[in-house]
């Protein structure tokens, strides 16, 4: 079996998988708990309350729910200031565009987290940007931004925050009922809580969701009538057909996820990850994208090899013959590889893939191995 | 095991739930070949053609690609004129009204199909309405258009068609190459092919897709940026993370299809359940909702008996515990049940369904069964 070091769709466990291959109604009543036990944990996880916070589940992927949650909490015409930490920040910024809200994307380093002091002085200048969008964990870079920090920055200068915690969510600690600036925080099934692809969740303030009726432009996209149908239906009842099965799976992911001590013991894991696979890429003689003290426990850069001979393709398909599979593209400026560190893997597996990688860059005949 | 007989998700085979237990890079150019290939059959299913047609896969479910087909191929403001054929016609309404579309009702009886020359009347009296939105398999009702004869209506008036086939595709007859006028179908992974939910697909011709550009006002739903995608990427490549265990069993799910006699096959399995059901029901002393010749093979609609005992909820338990599991809600105007005929479920299926109907009447205690 292939280990797959990608930042989601992720390994996951087999009882993950087990809990795939059951056929579900979903509009039966025994179904109904399955969702409404799921939107609890949730709201857990994240820090919030049931009395202001809901977890709101939306089909598809994580562009879907992250189009939702702008559509809903910024009326078209509305501004969302961005700070652009790469290609996930950029994502958000089509997504808005392209739904008639005005982004406002401004220039930070792209290696290293978002410094408040830029987030202040964007703000300051952009006093119609009713939100600030903000991407937690940057798969572009593999840098972690701490919403606690700018969300605070947000909050003093009397805007509102939302949060793309796709690949954050679960790994990283989370607290919204300290911030109560963040209208809502989207993230997906299949990345750090380890279970299948197929669903976005939202978790989003009630009251926000309430004052947000008519912004959405779109049914299907309409946080806010989530929230309607939750309240009219009931919190097991699905608004359209879900992916009963891959439901059911996060169930499971869930389940494993409180027997590994939670967020932190997930994070600890994938930090040792992270750790393992740094040791391991600087003894095959490649280096980091980034600085340790700014690398996130997710995703992590290389630096393509300075030899000519370097071919992202190659190098895949050579350590994909040795049993491990990494991303073949990069969203780094400079050319290099991306590893993902989350899933579930653990840092043997790590280290193993690094052997792996000095053996396929020793076939392809790969000598300089210093940053190109 | 429940015996599922809901119009959708369905009961799948073994072998469609099995293909839902592996993980899966969808990045990964091995997993290119299993896209490229569904895209290929599904065309071919749709009898449309390579040069003139294409499968865009779309994550989530119907309400998403339905959604999806109106914004890229209505621009704002645009009018839908709609057959108002029950629920799914309602539905159809209601995203295009949110999306910022003009969608145009009129009545028709919900008991039969549409009369073409009810269609033509609207027409003549709607010169605006650039599009016909129409519902081919009406989950409401149990009804069935042809595409064929109403969609040579509208090419007649000079007026395009979307199809909502989401619950009749692969059982039913389908040409596109002999339709032009039909900008797009649209369908889902978890009904009449037997797959797992948690994927739409679109069938739309390939010179309306570029004409279209610009419309959608969503990047997450714009169909033209999904061929876009396609052309740059190759028709192997998603834009977006899919649940790719959804894929992968909805391949074998295919496979079973072709094995069964495709179209033809599947359709004569659930026209002989639908007579078994019509049989059975009439048997216990309860009434079908639509005349035989207007009944379609995939959802089935029975009024409620005139005891005043009548509870659906009660009598929905007493068949579950039964083992067999139908739809808890009706979308009929006169109080009934429903049940699916769709899945892979047998004649027999249905019959010994029918023994547990009765079965269930006798044990709430309902002696009254002609319909209220």
């Amino acid at each position: 079996m292939l280990l797959l070091l990608i930042p989601g769709p992720v390994m996951t466990r087999p009882e993950v998988k087990a809990a795939m291959t059951v056929d579900l109604a979903p509009w039966d009543r025994d179904f109904h708990p399955l969702l409404a036990s799921v939107r609890e944990r949730v709201v857990t996880i994240a820090g919030g309350a049931p009395d202001t916070h809901i977890t709101l589940p939306l089909q598809g992927c994580g562009h879907f729910v992250t189009e939702a949650m702008i559509r809903t909490f910024i009326p078209a015409g509305g501004k969302l200031l961005m700070p652009m930490t790469g290609a996930y920040a950029q994502r958000m910024v089509r997504l808005a565009r392209e739904a008639g809200r005005v982004p406002v994307p401004f220039d930070v380093p792209m290696d290293r987290p978002v410094a408040p002091a830029a987030l202040e002085a964007a703000l300051a200048a952009e006093p119609e940007a009713t939100h600030v969008g903000l991407v937690q964990s940057e798969t572009g870079s593999g840098v972690v931004n701490d919403p606690a920090v700018l969300g605070a920055v947000a909050r003093a200068a009397g805007r509102r925050v939302l949060l793309d915690a796709v690949s954050a969510f679960g790994a990283l600690p989370m607290d919204l009922s300290a911030q109560p600036e963040i209208d809502a925080l989207v993230f997906t099934s299949g990345k750090c809580l380890e279970g299948m692809p197929g669903l976005g969740f939202a978790v989003a303030r009630i009251d926000r969701l309430e004052a947000s009726q008519g912004n959405a432009g779109s049914w299907s996209f309409d946080l806010s009538d989530l929230l309607a149908h939750a309240r009219r239906s009931g919190l097991g009842s699905f608004r359209f057909t879900p992916p009963a099965q891959v439901l059911n799976a996060f169930r499971t992911a869930l389940d494993l996820f409180d027997a590994e001590g939670r967020q932190k013991g997930r994070l600890a894991r994938y930090a040792a990850n992270t750790a393992a696979l740094r040791a391991g890429i600087e003894r095959i003689g490649l280096r980091p994208v980034l600085e340790a003290q700014n690398q996130g426990p997710i995703v992590f850069n290389v630096h393509a090899p300075a030899d000519p001979k370097w071919d992202l393709f190659a190098f895949v398909d050579a350590l994909k013959q040795r049993g491990v599979l990494i991303s073949n593209f990069y969203n780094t400026p400079m050319p290099g590889f991306r590893v993902g560190t989350i899933g579930a893997v653990e840092p043997a597996d790590l280290t193993r893939a690094t052997e792996a990688m000095g053996e396929a860059l020793d076939e392809l005949g790969l000598k300089r191995r210093e940053a190109a």
